[in-house]
């Protein structure tokens, strides 16, 4: 599940969200919620995914934005499945 | 803001609602969320209301339903234009 | 793990926790936090609880006070183990 | 209550509190909570304190780690008194 990706293998992931980009080797997007309890709430949604998948971005919040990192810590900072899977698992309840 | 509705009132009241009913002179409305994590998140939500109101529901929650059910508890239990306001504001983030 | 519990295995499993009385075949509990936001926050960090456990109480909650019945439903709204696993791990988060 | 404070004015009220330092020109602390799940409950706790003061941090998590930077915007991002207002308020639910 940790295996690195390829740069092919990132770049067909990526096609397949929206809003999503590589920065750093992160999976980078900002959500833009109504205002600032539409955001800690959409916190709290987006909380129980990362446990479900047992994977944890860095999180930021200004206001009514919510910035999400995702990287996988133990595979040297690099892309892995894991990292896409759960991208798409917070899109869906975004 | 506290004074007890008239029964034409709340009558009125009520119609400029959607899905809320009274019973026992309080305001009561069940929402089905797409699951538990749903529900908790809407939780957080609706919270952020009642503390902006400064009024707060009786809550109850099973799996993905979130029962509410509002009264003026200072005006003797009954209904004021307060448990309205309260309910037309959960109701704009539900 | 969903095998119902004897009176005997109840009775002793109850003496291991703190709060906690059985009616109408439920683990019941009231916690009682300082106001409405600390109980909205035990709310959600129970739900992780919840979640961890995949099993979810009937939950409650007027201003500062969170009231929990646990029971299990597929086994004929009988105590299991499930119940006081999911009690003591609220126990440990609250 | 948004003037800005001068630099003995910001030396006090930091001595006041536990835990904060100033950097460029913000309030800024780290909390370590016990888990991920602590530090979302935490933020939602906090949150309530921000819209009480209707004043908002910019707000970092990673696991269990959250990190808050105060600063007011509209007063050319200069410390005042309703950062050091705010940091108190989130000391005493943290």
């Amino acid at each position: 599940m940790s295996k690195n990706l390829s740069p092919e293998e990132i770049e067909k992931s990526l096609s397949e969200l929206t809003g999503w980009s590589v920065k750093d080797q992160k999976l980078v997007k900002t959500y833009e919620k109504k205002d600032f309890a539409d955001a800690v709430s959409f916190i709290v949604r987006l909380g129980f995914v990362c446990e479900k998948h047992d994977h944890h971005p860095e999180l930021s919040n200004v206001w009514n934005k919510v910035t999400l990192e995702i990287t996988t810590h133990d595979a040297g900072n690099q892309l892995t499945e894991k990292d896409f899977a759960l991208a798409k698992g917070i899109d869906e309840v975004a």
